[in-house]
């Protein structure tokens, strides 16, 4: 798999990958939609940038543009829920990613339920956390926004995280 | 220090998967080793929770116990350096993850050449990032150290980066 992607590069970077590349194969991140509310409006977006941050207590943290309109949301209702996708599921990612919900409503013909605190929760995820925001921290072009884990389930036992790769979802684009 | 953490929670379980294996299992991530400097010396330490933060400036994160050893040498030198291991180095990880560089010098017997500001890269590694320190940011009981790419190399291409899996450091211990 990552044979195939490396001969890739090699054509088309004409030998050299460039850092943004190499950041996405070797720093591994998961596939995720992060959903949130304001008032009851709902919106979500695919994110690949989520850690955990913290033991005590339980900190999750996603790094989001501020320009996002998730972001909008995030700050309203301080609640973000992290919607992790399954190894198969790289069109649902997509249809979170490549657009926006200022002009689309991302969940028409999307199943979902709703978290305790009422965070919308894509059906087809294989696992969510709902997290109160405790903090952000700016960085870069992206916020880190911090928030403790307050409700979580499995949905899909036993199927596998899908595994961020640049190639899944910018094809040939270079970086 | 991890193995004293998990063990205290040794008491809790008990058939039902406790949050923190959740979320090793469902929010997907790499195993490093962040290493560093302070003036002559060296130290390293293995970690999990990084992330890319930023597209530009190209920004990675990563979370730190601010009690780590390691931690005094990034406060020192403002520099860390991100070396990813590959899907066969858990013993690796482990020689990194389960003792302190404050009573054993980690870097006896493991081969070693430096970053372009001198921070110690693992020739075994498969690639590496150094990242200058641009600010930091307190979550529950770990730091957010955030740092740009200053230098970095893939040196094995083709092998794919190993992912946290808690049984694999963490046998039978219940969170």
């Amino acid at each position: 798999m990552y044979v195939r992607i490396f001969l890739k590069y090699l054509k088309i970077g004409g030998g050299k990958m460039g850092l943004q590349k190499v950041i996405s194969a070797y720093i591994p991140q998961g596939v995720f939609v992060v959903t949130s509310k304001m008032n009851d409006k709902i919106n979500g977006m695919t994110a690949a940038w989520v850690s955990q941050v913290s033991f005590r207590p339980r900190l999750l943290a996603v790094a989001i543009a501020p320009q996002r309109y998730t972001y909008e949301f995030i700050k309203n209702s301080g609640l973000f829920c992290i919607n992790t996708l399954g190894k198969d599921q790289i069109d649902l990612a997509k249809h979170f990613g490549f657009k926006s919900g200022r002009n689309t409503n991302k969940f028409e013909n999307v199943a979902y339920i709703y978290s305790l605190n009422g965070c919308p929760v894509l059906k087809d995820a294989i696992a969510y956390f709902e997290c109160q925001v405790v903090g952000e921290c700016q960085a870069g072009d992206h916020i880190i926004v911090i928030g403790e884990v307050t409700d979580h389930k499995i949905l899909k036992e036993g199927v596998e995280p899908l595994i961020f790769r640049w190639e899944d979802f910018f094809g040939g684009v270079e970086d």
